[in-house]
């Protein structure tokens, strides 16, 4: 059997009962490590789990899914996901050979950033299609998401913009002199997102989004140090909201109540002083990992 | 402090181990039981949990908001929904009451149906609005999500319709006599979600569904009786899906790795018969509540 399981968003601790049931009883446990990443480092889970874990980067998981699938024919196999398993496209597909090879498939879920979300005060269930932001570069700056948050904003519903990942990416200039040698983690920034949106905006001049704006910026939701704050888009360019992960809502219409909850979340002076310690705690703290 | 407590989907066993470590220090322990169902009954909760849960019906969220919050400015206190805290607007309130009278509040993430319906294939990213499908009444049938299905559709996007749920229930006639009696409680099925949506089809015209579109009936999903079947409308008109919650899915347009996901939970006459099969086991076994 092979399990595909959520460990939610923050620590150790957010696996289900269910799920640190199972892990303690398979025989071989991989841990994704490209679509998202937990706040804390591999030994703690390990200690929790009793057992060794695998890594498992992207290469690894294209390259070796046959593989992986084979063990889960006979034996217990779990496929460890941070969050939901279902929030990336990978673990679809992982789940989908699995079936087409006749290996039963378990999934056990978990919070993802795509409910936990709900927490900012914006109601779930009014929420469009969910965009995702990548990293521009010289020569590639896209902005074909623009026009579904344009949609989205059009109809009065919110955009989770979900941002850029980059782990174990292969340094294309090394890469022309012939080598393998991998970049340094990035991880996009709430201020960068804003900042990528409103050269678009200036480019297009589609009346999406301005400097005043009213946006949700959220990092490490879920764990300890989460940090979530609303306000317009050039206020929150100014403001530093520490560790990854980050994500940005483009609110649209908002109810009474939504308008409330933002509220208490809008930038105030106490707001970027806590900006400043959680960005020191968590650096000291448990994001050894970055 | 306030913690809003997931408790994820399935049994006792989806909480996670925060969850669990704060419900047992917590001096007050309530469990929302309106607007979803936990697959388990409340003593094997206690049991888990030690100690005792007050059940919290939406009378008591609503009028007794105000004591449980002033409990929570002195102690620990826990809130525990099924699903994600954040699946309902009630919960949403309670948040933002408590952050007005100066509560602390701390929500601990879990599941929800709106992320475990990836794992019927369709891409979480890919949905548009989240619709209810409430019960038609002889003088009350409803259609404005008609105009949502239809806008998700002409988009590509897929529609999550989540399913009324009535219980606790003021039952109209009895206080019409003065009375105040309840209704026994009512789950809406994939079938009645399907029948109501082809009787407004029928009177609006809008091309949205028929007989033949594909759609996907879900049944409770994160359960260890999940049942996912895709097909038809009419196919799945034919179909018992058991115990509740259910879900319907109106897929948009789909992209080859969701096809081929949907086409794996397609009807069939095995299908059929695993049905019959999870609807006796579920019932005889851990839906005590319904």
């Amino acid at each position: 059997m092979l399990y595909l399981i959520g460990l939610g968003l923050g620590d150790e601790r957010d696996i289900t009962l269910r799920g640190l049931e199972v892990v303690k009883r398979c025989s071989h446990v991989y841990l994704e490590a490209y679509t998202s990443i937990l706040l804390v480092d591999k030994p703690k889970l390990e200690a929790l789990y009793g057992k060794e874990l695998v890594v498992a980067d992207r290469e690894m998981v294209e390259q070796k899914a046959e593989e992986i699938l084979e063990l889960a024919r006979n034996t217990d196999v779990a496929f460890l996901v941070v969050g939901d398993p279902f929030g990336a496209t990978t673990h679809s597909d992982l789940h989908l050979r699995a079936l087409q090879m006749g290996v039963s498939v378990q999934a056990i879920h978990n919070a993802s950033v795509l409910n936990a979300v709900g927490v900012c005060g914006l109601q779930l269930y009014r929420f469009g299609e969910t965009i995702s932001i990548p990293f521009f570069t010289e020569t590639w700056r896209p902005d074909s998401f623009y026009e579904k948050i344009k949609l989205n904003r059009s109809m009065g519903l919110h955009t989770l913009c979900l941002l850029d990942i980059r782990v174990k990416e292969p340094s294309m200039e090394a890469l022309c002199r012939g080598k393998l040698i991998y970049e340094p983690p990035r991880f996009m920034t709430v201020n960068t997102a804003i900042e990528q949106l409103l050269e678009i905006e200036e480019r297009l001049q589609g009346g999406v989004c301005g400097p005043q704006t009213l946006c949700v910026g959220l990092a490490r939701l879920g764990g300890e140090s989460q940090y979530i704050v609303s306000g317009p888009m050039e206020e929150l360019l100014t403001i530093d909201f520490g560790p990854p992960l980050h994500s940005l809502i483009l609110p649209g219409h908002t109810h009474i109540m939504e308008t409330e909850m933002l509220h208490h979340f809008r930038v105030t002076p106490e707001t970027k002083r806590l900006a400043v310690k959680l960005s020191d705690d968590v650096s000291d703290g448990s994001a050894e990992e970055e």
